[in-house]
């Protein structure tokens, strides 16, 4: 089969590579969904589409979520973490059937779409579920079961089963769908795991070359918790296990101590930062400053839908960059460059796939969101660019989002692979059922 | 001449009244731009526009803008406020002509009725041009003309006899437009004033009545210079001046001194917080969960487009809510309800217009936002709806917004009153003249 070039033509391309080059007036051109071609010059064959007054950049990556928590979302709010999770979150997860989260995650999964998120990771339980709605919606994932033996009292080797049985039903569909799917561990914690689980992911993730998913350092309460059952602080007792390595993609760590700093970045950990879901939660402020002064890789991410309540990375941008300057009372700390690196190529680093996307670069794969500088007012007037889009407009700029080179969601349009009406009304049976249920 | 009732029938109406009441499956009358009928009867008379999954809410207060300053937006982002304001801002606003702040003021305006907000607090130079773009938009305001005798090296008698002539030609404007346009004086701050000049506004605003609108305690460069020149900090020397009041309307007011919150209790000052732009201009957090329980009135606002760089008060809304959370690891701290009231009728007590508007109640202005429940995926599934206004869904779910019961902003139809094609076009005219002159 031929595939035709399709070159687009917009008046900006933010490209995120290595010297962060915005180019003016090039042309882009996408062939079996990656980016074939990238220059100045019009190139004579396929077909041009002239995009005036609109902005191509890379898709934002959201960087740690449990993407099927659309279904609890706003189930309560203005409470703390430990009170969300047992009290109103953990009894309704219970009642969840594997068909309940592939259609939670599908939602979840749209509303991404239409701010923008082209790839994300993820971890939860039915997590097959979850493979299943990214190959329907043709979206790109890294998908981790969150193992945690503690909480479901298994033992060690019953709950390392259950997470192999995932990698290798994940690998079957992966197999079928090239650079879109991916797996992870996904020990839940520090507090979660026991020793012995935490250790028997640490194995296996060196042995085959598999990334780590985790949360760590979240809360206040989990360090003590961590320090008062181990003697150690989560950031060293998981050290002192052999855990930590550029493998391993670490949620939130939003309390380190002093000295942990050069743990992170001397074993060349990830952190994947959640500002609003740390704001909302008062689990705390994540020293992302620090934390880039220091070599540390920081993603951006959303959490999960319920505990956010938004499943938007640009308003992650946003917030990240104004709460590091108000905290640090320097205005100078995460620039809207950085912010924008944080969503984006910072991401495919976490994730491992920074080879396949992050970037719009000739090689990776056509993953893009057109923004239309018409759409709001607060696109003018505008200086400079990556200000612009991080300071002064959101998502609601997005014109279409395309992964792969195919357009999944356009403003106007809507979804190409998604029935959002149905999808919608599903969302809300399946609610009323839980909360009928656990009545 | 006789006006029929227009009634609306949504889903759900929040009041944001004394009883915080949403009302389900209600009507509400609208008759000469004043709510006339509320309630779940069907009126016998009137035009019935049923509106199924929409949500009616008070048209948002927007408590400190220098709305024209659009013009300048994104000149310069990741800077301190000092620096941002001295190397880049005054150069250009010395710049301005009158008719360029009646741009920049109608560009702004369309942009907050694009948001929400149907009513604002104004600071700035040639203000009579902000009150025309005010009756021209349709849109309701207290205007302040910002006075600063220290800054323009003027005496402070000619400094006054500026705001008063602004004073004289706003009432012939306002009684031409009743209930839209007010009146307040606008001395800039403690250090751009002299003692004898706030004197003076102090006086004045006792005389005849009026409130005052002023910047104060923004940073602690502010607070080390008005220590240095007068022996106090800013809100003491205030104080010792007589100054503070219910009257005063003061913006910022980061960095109280311990005693000092009894201080602006007692005096009843009203306190218009900014959080995005305190966090943007790394100037600090402003101790709003503190004030709220000392019985401080907090009002939202953005604070200008160009240290914003948005004027969005839904944002605000969820940016002063979450941060308060996360600074105060706790996360009952400005809940939902909180977050709406500052955004509402803690800005109509602010600026004086309670009796007029704030809330949805019989005898009010008819000034509220539709807002569709269908517009986006955020919504869904929702529990609380002022827990999925302020964290689930944004500013993109506005429907419409009517002032005065007269539709002003419509998401389809766009403006009633503005032609935004020309009005972009004039902005960026205006901003490409601006900085060629600096030059």
């Amino acid at each position: 089969m031929v595939i035709r070039m399709i070159v687009l033509h917009p008046s900006y391309i933010v490209t995120m590579d290595k010297n962060n080059r915005i180019l003016e007036d090039h042309y882009i051109g996408i062939e079996n969904g990656i980016i074939a071609y990238l220059g100045k010059e019009k190139p004579s064959e396929g077909d041009i589409v002239e995009l005036p007054k609109r902005i191509l950049i890379p898709g934002f990556i959201n960087a740690h979520t449990h993407v099927a928590m659309t279904i609890l979302r706003g189930l309560k709010d203005d409470v703390d973490l430990q009170t969300w999770l047992n009290k109103y979150i953990l009894p309704l997860e219970k009642l969840l059937k594997p068909r309940d989260v592939y259609y939670g995650a599908l939602y979840g999964i749209a509303e991404m779409l239409s701010n923008g998120i082209t790839c994300f990771l993820d971890m939860y339980y039915h997590e097959i579920e979850v493979a299943r709605a990214v190959v329907d919606a043709g979206i790109r994932a890294v998908l981790s079961y969150g193992s945690a033996d503690v909480f479901f009292n298994r033992t060690p080797d019953e709950e390392f089963k259950i997470a192999e049985e995932f990698r290798y039903n994940l690998q079957k569909i992966a197999e079928k769908n090239p650079d879109k799917v991916f797996f992870a561990y996904g020990p839940h914690s520090p507090y979660g795991c026991t020793k012995e689980l935490l250790q028997l992911f640490s194995q296996a993730a060196e042995e085959n070359n598999i990334r780590i998913h985790i949360h760590l350092s979240e809360t206040q309460q989990e360090v003590k918790a961590v320090k008062d059952a181990t003697g150690k602080t989560p950031i060293k007792y998981l050290d002192s296990l052999g855990f930590l390595s550029s493998k391993v993609m670490a949620a939130h760590v939003v309390w380190p101590q002093d000295h942990e700093y050069s743990i992170l970045s001397e074993r060349g950990v990830h952190v994947l930062h959640n500002p609003s879901s740390n704001l909302k939660l008062a689990s705390g402020i994540c020293p992302i400053t620090r934390y880039i002064e220091d070599g540390i890789n920081v993603a951006l991410a959303t959490d999960g839908p319920a505990s956010n309540n938004r499943l938007d990375i640009w308003k992650e941008m946003y917030v990240a960059s104004i709460l590091q300057k108000g905290i640090r009372l320097n205005p100078e700390v995460v620039p809207a460059s950085e912010a924008m690196k944080m969503a984006t190529i910072n991401g495919a680093r976490a994730l491992g796939l920074e080879r396949y996307i992050g970037s719009l670069e000739t090689g990776k794969y056509a993953d893009f969101v057109i923004v239309d500088l018409n759409k709001v007012l607060e696109s003018t007037p505008f200086h400079d660019i990556l200000s612009m889009i991080v300071y002064s407009i959101d998502s609601r700029s997005i014109e279409s989002v395309w992964v792969a080179g195919k357009k999944l969601y356009d403003h106007n349009e809507g979804f190409t692979t998604i029935d959002i009406d149905a999808l919608r009304e599903k969302l809300n049976e399946i609610r009323e059922r839980l909360l009928r249920e656990a009545r």
